[in-house]
């Protein structure tokens, strides 16, 4: 059965690299097209997405920028990059039906696209509906989901009896990263920007503490939250004034896994930790990672997530942005002042629609 | 047979702690206490000691901070801690001989010591004569010929086919840890202040190139050298301007064994890479780490040492000043302008009038 396809559809590209913050109207272009991606058309192994979900990363401002790291940057004109949930409206492929989930790299800020079957996973159902299954794949099961994974159980180390301090700790990672070392026996200090998040964190979460880096006395409390015990696990997420203060209450061989630094991403000039010669004297090994790295590993750590989701050790947390792909660029930008609580997403079209093909 | 002392003797203790750079005349008191400690009044297990070479070190600085560390800071009016290398002008140990060469941490900056047995090891016989002995256990068999050894090897894991940039590369540790990777098979640039020292590091100790980070095109200099391979790892001595170099050139899952930041320590505000971001990026192991922690393999480590030595793989650098204790303060301050080509030691005492005890 044909779906009856839209005349038109949207898509962001990239139209100016941004100095310092992205600029809304400026930094991405927002195209209409005339003809919507046609079942028709599918050569073989292809088929007709639609994308539901769109995955905003704070990666993104990274790669907009014409510097050398872990994935080349996104070209002046190209379709913004993003992982996203849809859902298959035609096939051409062996491997997959109409209606099905699949979750792509490849389809970027577009609300249709016509996909090799190679460049799609399909969806694991956990158990809840179609709809937690799409939001699943982007946020706990997703890419920030494997990077707590990793980050933590890897490149920390986590052990039962560690205190552990994690920073961005009510985004998408720090919250599943808390979580994981809770699971792991260890006592678990989260910083976040609200007082709302801290306590999310601790009330729902089970966080031990939280403290809110916004507060005036901040530094204060770090200090003493780090008294009883120095931090044997730093997770960084944020970079700045938190990394330097992790730094200055860093156990002796202490692990300080680097998976971001969000507070410098906008920078023009970023800062780096003034304290970092305490990596030295307290013989700190600071490991940067990068989730892709893990590629081959994604599927045994997904089936113990969705595990400790399934036996509630492990709670999820999104924060969905209404109105379809317009929405993205102001909806990214949100994102570097804190406007969600656990994984940000984009609806982009509604999955009810696509449930009658 | 007891030796003829003199009526007094001297020391040098922390007069103030310095905000930036060590003043001569002020940090340090210079004292002249009026009886040397004598044979006669020695208790059980103790010697009376006599300097002979004062090991100089970057880390001295760090030591007058009042700041969380991994060594206690030497406190207002208490003798400057030190290294050095002396003779047992009498002995009621069992262990030590009057005439046998000791190394100690706990005479500190002192001509004259009493010490108790367990504070000294004895200096192993390098096949040179008793001077080139007491040198080598303060310099190539000394406590940075040994971080350069298992900076190099544990923290850095240096293999064959690694290429490898040092920096304070003509310093005691520097000139060591490129040796030692080339000794591995590594290929290896060293960094350092001065066109003479480069020449030494390439034209001597075999280094396969080396930068002088003071010529105005270092930068560009320092992208060339990086050009046809990225740094797989990276020794830093220094932090600061090379470090940020480092970051950005560093190859994916480089290893940046973080030994020092000479650069810094002087700085009443240190200053942080401000790419280290680049440790997420490319999955840098940052990796800090004090000799100390090796303790127990000091033994092996000098006995490779020493047999890399005699077989003309690893060369020796030092410079010795001279003019007895009351320099210490000058020519320490001077390591942080570079005077130093290899160990910097102060001659305390000339060998040849104990020769004679
Ligand atoms: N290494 C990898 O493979 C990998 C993979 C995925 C993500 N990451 C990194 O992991 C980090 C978290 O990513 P995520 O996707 O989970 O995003 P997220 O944490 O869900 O969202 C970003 C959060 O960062 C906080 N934030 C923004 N600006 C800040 C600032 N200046 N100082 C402190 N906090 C700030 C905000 O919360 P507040 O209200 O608390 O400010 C915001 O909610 C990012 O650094 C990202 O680049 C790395
Ligand atoms: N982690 C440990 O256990 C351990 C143990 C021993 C030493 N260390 C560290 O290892 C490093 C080297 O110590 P070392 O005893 O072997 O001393 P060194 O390298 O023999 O002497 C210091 C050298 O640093 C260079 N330098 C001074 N200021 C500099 C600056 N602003 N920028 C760049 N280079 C500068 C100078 O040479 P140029 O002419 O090249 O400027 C100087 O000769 C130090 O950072 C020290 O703290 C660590």
């Amino acid at each position: 059965m044909a779906p009856s396809l839209p005349q038109t559809y949207t898509t962001l590209t990239l139209r100016a690299r941004p100095k310092g913050s992205i600029v809304p109207g400026e930094t991405f272009a927002t195209n209409t097209t005339n003809t919507t991606p046609s079942p028709s058309t599918l050569s073989a192994n292809q088929i007709l997405y639609q994308a539901l979900y769109l995955s905003l990363d704070p990666a993104m401002r990274g790669w907009l920028n014409d510097t050398r790291s872990y994935i080349k940057p996104v070209q002046i004109g190209e379709v913004m990059r993003g992982a996203s949930v849809g859902v298959v409206l035609a096939s051409k492929s062996s491997k997959l039906q109409t209606g099905d989930l699949v979750l792509t790299q490849s389809a970027g800020w577009a609300e249709y696209a016509v996909l090799d079957e190679s460049a799609c996973e399909s969806v694991p159902d956990t158990g809840e509906g179609k709809r937690r299954s799409a939001i699943d794949a982007l946020s706990v099961l997703g890419l920030t989901g494997l990077t707590a994974y990793f980050g933590i159980l890897r490149v920390g180390e986590v052990k039962k009896g560690d205190f552990v301090v994690v920073s961005g700790a009510a985004g998408a990672t720090g919250s599943v990263v808390g979580q994981i070392a809770k699971i792991k026996g260890a006592t678990v200090v989260g910083i976040a920007g609200t007082d709302e998040k801290c306590r999310w964190l601790t009330e729902e979460l089970g966080f031990d503490k939280a403290l809110n880096y916004k507060a005036k006395d901040f530094a204060k409390q770090f200090r003493e939250v780090t008294k009883p015990k120095l931090i044997d696990v730093y997770f960084d997420n944020v970079g700045g004034e938190i990394l330097d203060l992790a730094l200055s209450r860093a156990a002796p061989h202490a692990r300080f896994v680097m998976c971001g630094g969000i507070s410098q991403y906008n920078e023009a000039v970023q800062k780096g930790p003034k304290n970092y010669l305490m990596v030295v004297s307290m013989r700190i090994r600071m490991q940067g990672f990068i989730v892709f790295d893990y590629l081959k590993e994604y599927g045994a750590a997904r089936e113990e997530l969705a595990g400790w989701v399934k036996e509630g050790k492990l709670k999820r947390g999104e924060t969905i942005v209404p109105g379809g792909l317009k929405e993205a660029e102001k909806a990214l930008v949100g994102l570097y002042e804190g406007h969600n609580t656990g994984k940000l997403l984009v609806e982009v079209s509604e999955l009810e629609d696509k449930a009658k093909l």
